[in-house]
This record gives C-alpha cells, sequence and structure tokens, in this order.
C-alpha cells in the first residue's frame, strides 16, 4: 500500500466526521496501534468512540464476547474469531463500524496453516460484518507486520464506509 | 525523559515478566499508544492482558465505570477521573497494576485550569491508586503531548512496580 498510515487515518477521520459515523477497534496483534494512528489526528474525538486491546483470550471472551467455543474450535487466529471481535466492539462501544485484527505478528507464534505474519481483520457494520485474511512477506520483521495489517484495516474500514454509508448501511 | 519510548516498554516488560505480574491500560488522551508500546515488543503478550481506549465520556462510564458525578463536578480531564479509569481498566481486564491517561493533547481544548498539554495520569495496584498531573511546555504538538504523557505513564508503572511488588503489593 502505498499511501502512509497518517494518510489512511486523516482520510478515515475526514470520511467519517463528513458521515456523522463512528468507529471503534477491537486488537489483538496490533495491540492499540490502529486507534493509536487514528487518535493522532486532530479531530478524531468526533470518530473514535473506544478500542479495546484484547490481547489475552479471557480479555476477547470476557470484555468482546466471543464465544469461547469459537476459540476451542478455530482459535483465536481465525476468520469466526475477528468477526466476533468486530462485532464485540460495535456493541460494545455502540459504533456504527468496527475493526478488529487478530494474528501472528512474530517473531514467536504461528502454525502450519496460519504463520507469522498471517492477520484476519474484521470489519463490522449494521448490515453485516466482512473479513479479510493477510499475509505478510516472508521475513517481515514484527513491526512490519503489525503495520501492514493496521494500514489494511484503515483501509478495509474507509472502503466499507464509501459503500456502506451511501446506503445508509 | 532521556529514555526512548522502546527503552521504557522492554524495562516494563522485562520486569512484569521477571515478577510474574500482568497490565492493562485506559488510554483517553494517548488513544492506544502506550497499548502499543508495550505491544511493540516481543514478549509483551506475558503482561499486558488488555487495554481501553476510552475516547467518550460515554465509554469511560460505561466501559471503565468512572461514576457519571466525577465527571459532572470534576470533569473527565481531572485526577478524580484519571484514578477511577485506571481502577476500572484494573477491574475490567484484572490485571496485577493499570494505567491510566486523560488530558489535552491539543491542538484543540483547554481550560485555563488545565490548558493543552495538561495529563492526568492514574496508577492502580492493589494498594491503592496514585495519579501524576503532567504539563508539556507551551508549544509542544499533540504528537509531543501524546509521547511525553505515554513515557511518564510506562515510567510510573515501572517505578511503582518496583516499590509495589517487591513488597508484595
Amino acid at each position: 500500500m502505498r499511501k502512509s498510515a497518517r494518510t489512511l487515518a486523516t482520510e478515515l477521520v475526514r470520511l467519517f466526521t463528513a458521515a456523522g459515523k463512528t468507529v471503534s477497534t477491537a486488537e489483538s496483534c496490533t495491540g492499540g496501534l490502529i486507534a493509536k494512528l487514528i487518535t493522532d489526528i486532530p479531530g478524531s474525538s468526533a470518530v473514535l468512540s473506544g478500542g479495546c486491546v484484547s490481547y489475552t483470550n479471557e480479555v476477547k471472551r470476557k470484555v468482546l464476547g466471543v464465544d469461547p467455543k469459537v476459540i476451542e474450535t478455530d482459535t483465536e487466529v481465525s476468520e469466526a474469531c475477528a468477526k466476533e471481535m468486530a462485532d464485540g466492539a460495535r456493541r460494545l462501544f455502540g459504533t456504527d463500524l468496527a475493526i478488529s485484527t487478530t494474528g501472528y505478528a512474530g517473531p514467536g507464534g504461528g502454525t502450519a496453516e496460519n504463520p507469522v505474519g498471517t492477520v484476519y481483520l474484521g470489519i463490522a457494520c449494521a448490515s453485516g460484518t466482512d473479513c479479510i485474511r493477510i499475509s505478510a512477506p516472508s521475513g517481515a520483521t514484527r513491526s512490519q507486520v503489525r503495520l501492514l495489517a493496521a494500514k489494511t484495516a484503515l483501509d478495509a474500514a474507509i472502503r466499507t464506509a464509501e459503500v456502506k454509508f451511501d446506503k445508509k448501511g
């Protein structure tokens, strides 16, 4: 993605402000980076209501309301978990849209199916919840994986908002 | 503070890991920056359970359990609110220690009593909750205010842990 994280966050704040819509976050592997990028932008308090850094599975369950069975069967790094995290943030913070991240930023962790660099992004809004799976290039550092996930999430939120808010979704 | 944010976050993760203790955050004006700095460090999942970005007063009340009367009488940028936010995060995430921030990062906002650059930091642990009030140099940018608040919070958490965890506090 050629746009900087700051440019994407600025676009998101501008778009949501113009539409009168709100956003929230549920971050596992990005650990607060997305909320930090949004709140770097002056005026972001008009659009970001809140965010949850859910670094443990207990927080995913208790605070975001992720179904324990999802974590048992699909693990916390999965499409189902990312979607439930985004749904949970949208409910908890009462926002129009919510973004979630769960994945392996490294250097530890990862599985054969989901190696280090794999991140699932959830995007929840009134009309439904989508998921994007991203794979960072092999050899990407922890910092690079996290930044790629955050930028992709900001971009996905912008594109979702462009489609859904026009349709009153 | 001459130490970098990364150095402080590394020290915090090392100290809490060695002590077998956990930390959580409740961030208003820093908006996720503290959680981001901690989770930049590999191995931070052993110590950071969760964090809440409570950018609106509604999130401060509903998610962190801040007493509405505190916000009415003292406003959300106050020692009382910072302490209740830290207590709320410690309760919500079930951690040994919690850090909170609430203040005016600018460029907008601020009052005669608490001009832009004023941030209240709460530090909650089992033996009680403390508050530090910081004032960034006048003319400090939003980014500078946020970084100063985050670094001071990390440093305060480290110093509190050094004292309290030795005493099993």
